[in-house]
């Protein structure tokens, strides 16, 4: 059976059991209203941003130009707030983007007091701009924020920032020249109080930077994955998998390097002793496949209710535009299911597709799943470019984020002229 | 049954199961020579350190203070040393302690690629300044950094720089006339590349501070512990726990809130269903307990097998102690042990005493343990400053580390005079 944190036992105190989430809920309702500053304790807000535009505004790179000696290209200037448990929220400043001076005793150096949020703005065909549901994102970010002992902040003054980011760096960095291109955005909090001791920090930043990224969605032949192997597990039932915090990360890369140096492009995750598949890589996983009784095409993917894997904001758009659009064809599952599930629908021939998505990734078709020894076929449709139902939501998603169809998801940036 | 990660299946393939394993050997044994950059590869070299002495030495605290408005309190200055991929290690400098400056994009902001370790230097009785086995650091260090894709380096180096920069800054801030004091020593390694695509960084610093610290090993009245609750667990087989990663602290600094604010002092980590005990907080964590069957005095503790908990230096020097100096009075055991045989034998009336370890909190006795709404009261000694064991071991080691005993784990600073 799968792992799982320790049951409560028949003389279960509630209290003690449920520490984590009753203090996350906690945190995720207080305001500086409730938490013990009333007189000094400044909330979080974005009517209040300051303007210091840069002095020497850089080049904006060719078309395709993503990085310059291995570094990330980013905009001319970034988002930063500063938090104090006592006075919170500092005045947020837009300034020219430039590196942070950090105490070498700095919590976030230590102990990975750190979450992030990644989302992209869309310069669309109709040379408005647009960013896909950032009240996901900011809502999230605060979930991230508040596991990892961060601070709170109320999630719609976040999505605020971003779009008067937006609206600063846009019009340059995304031109109306080129439209149908996107640029990273990428909100951070961390923890920045200067003490070793092994504790929540009391000083914290918020910081929003965007850069350049390369469209990850159509590898040359469709992306081959590795399952994960037996010495190494990405997130566990009572961890921390469903937020988007710096500790899922650092700890994955080791497998991830040495299966790309194997040929593969990410690493599927499985989990506990029967397999169940969760994540390829830091993507959601989906399988479109022939159920084994009814012979209906399932689109299968694994469940949150576990809290192991991210509730990524591609894949509930991916699964309600199913449901909303081909709900007669397709059927979305979202249950856990195992490799070896995966396996025998191979063998029978009852694969149909399968894709990855997330922000970095989109939705990225998948063409080979090797598993301890054998390799695994995925069908990649008629122009090798990914299956049917692939092709489909990518075209649904793109034209929302571009703007060929109107949706309540693409929010405009209002830039000035 | 504990959770596993996934295991061998019969047609599996060594290579494809055994990922980490085999990249962490590869690169533990990774040297200059041999990863690729014949050319232009330096290794880390602590005979080329620089000296450049600060301008603005501080006032060394009164004795006892060791914070200063929230902040630690770190002396005159700090050791660091950049590394890329491409050209190894640079000249190891020690200068001025102060601010870093840092990218936005850097890789430890975002993924906690980060590692670290504890030591203290002891200012000793007959006022020699002494490390305690920081071979036992460096080593762990190299497996840390490893673990979390940093780099490599041989951990000899690592020794010598730590003794160099004791020999600077030893003598004003451990001062002789304050024998019996110490200072904490925290070596780290972060990812400095700019760069947000989620990769092994191929830039990095490896940093040496040193600070002051509290005692911590006799809060009044024996250290209380809350058990882990029900949803959160702090490492899992085929997890980082062993390693001393960012990953494993940011994530668990909100239940150990939630716990300090029902005035415990630690969370004690259960894990797997059966609710094995495993570390105190960041502490190893001991039982003296009469056997069941044979009512042998033993001294239990988890065990390393299953990497799930930090090979902790002190937890090796207690068990070794133990073994070489009471082999006739207590048996150690190092085995899988659970709550619910804590509290039977408490219920027994079998628990003798219970302690934790640690370099930050040394021997620290425990007087109870809260779990699921029950407490479990340990006997604390005749002077209820700790039980027997506990002080014979503090003894034992206080006199290693202060000079009392010449010891080979006790490593003298050579200072000039």
């Amino acid at each position: 059976m799968a792992p799982s944190a320790v049951p409560m036992n028949g003389q279960a105190n509630a209290s003690d059991v449920d520490l984590t989430a009753t203090a996350i809920e906690h945190k995720m309702e207080e305001n500086g209203a409730t938490n013990g500053h009333k007189a000094t304790y400044q909330e979080l807000d974005a009517s209040k941003l300051t303007y210091t535009f840069t002095k020497s505004p850089q080049k904006v790179p060719a078309a395709g130009v993503i990085s310059f000696e291995n570094s990330s290209i980013c905009t001319d200037h970034m988002l930063t707030a500063t938090w104090s448990q006592k006075n919170g929220w500092a005045t947020p400043e837009l300034k020219p983007y430039g590196p942070f001076s950090i105490m070498p005793t700095a919590s976030v150096l230590h102990y990975a007091t750190e979450c992030f949020e990644g989302l992209k703005a869309y310069r669309g065909y109709d040379g408005k701009l647009r960013l896909f549901r950032p009240d996901c994102n900011a809502q999230r970010l605060l979930m991230s924020s508040v596991r990892i002992s961060l601070p709170s902040f109320p999630p719609g003054e976040v999505e605020k920032l971003i779009s008067a980011f937006m609206a600063v760096d846009g019009p340059k960095w995304l031109p109306r020249e080129r439209p149908g291109s996107f640029i990273y955005l990428r909100p951070t909090l961390i923890g920045t109080q200067s003490q070793l001791g092994v504790q929540a920090p009391a000083e914290a930043m918020m910081f929003i930077i965007a850069s350049y990224m390369a469209e990850m969605d159509s590898p040359p032949g469709g992306m081959k994955l590795h399952t994960s192997p037996a010495d190494m597990v990405r997130a566990w039932a009572g961890g921390f998998g469903y937020a988007k915090v710096g500790a899922n990360y650092g700890p994955s890369l080791l497998a991830t390097s040495e299966a790309r140096a194997r040929g593969f492009g990410q690493i599927l995750w499985l989990y506990g002793e029967q397999g169940f598949c969760t994540e390829a890589g830091a993507s959601n996983f989906f399988v479109v496949w022939k159920n084994k009784e009814t012979g209906r095409t399932e689109l299968v993917t694994a469940p949150l209710g576990d809290k192991i894997i991210l509730d990524g904001v591609t894949r509930r758009s991916v699964l309600q535009l199913v449901r909303e659009r081909c709900a007669d064809e397709v059927e979305v599952v979202e249950r856990q299911y195992t490799i070896d599930e995966v396996i025998e629908a191979h063998e029978e021939g009852r694969i149909v597709e399968s894709f990855a998505s997330g922000t970095a990734y989109f939705v990225c078709p998948i063409s080979l799943i090797h598993h301890r020894g054998k390799d695994v076929a995925i069908p990649m449709g008629k122009k090798n470019d990914g299956g049917e139902l692939t092709t489909k939501v990518k075209t649904w998603l793109k034209d929302i984020m571009y703007g060929r169809e109107d949706h309540p998801w693409a929010v405009v940036v209002p830039e000035e002229q």
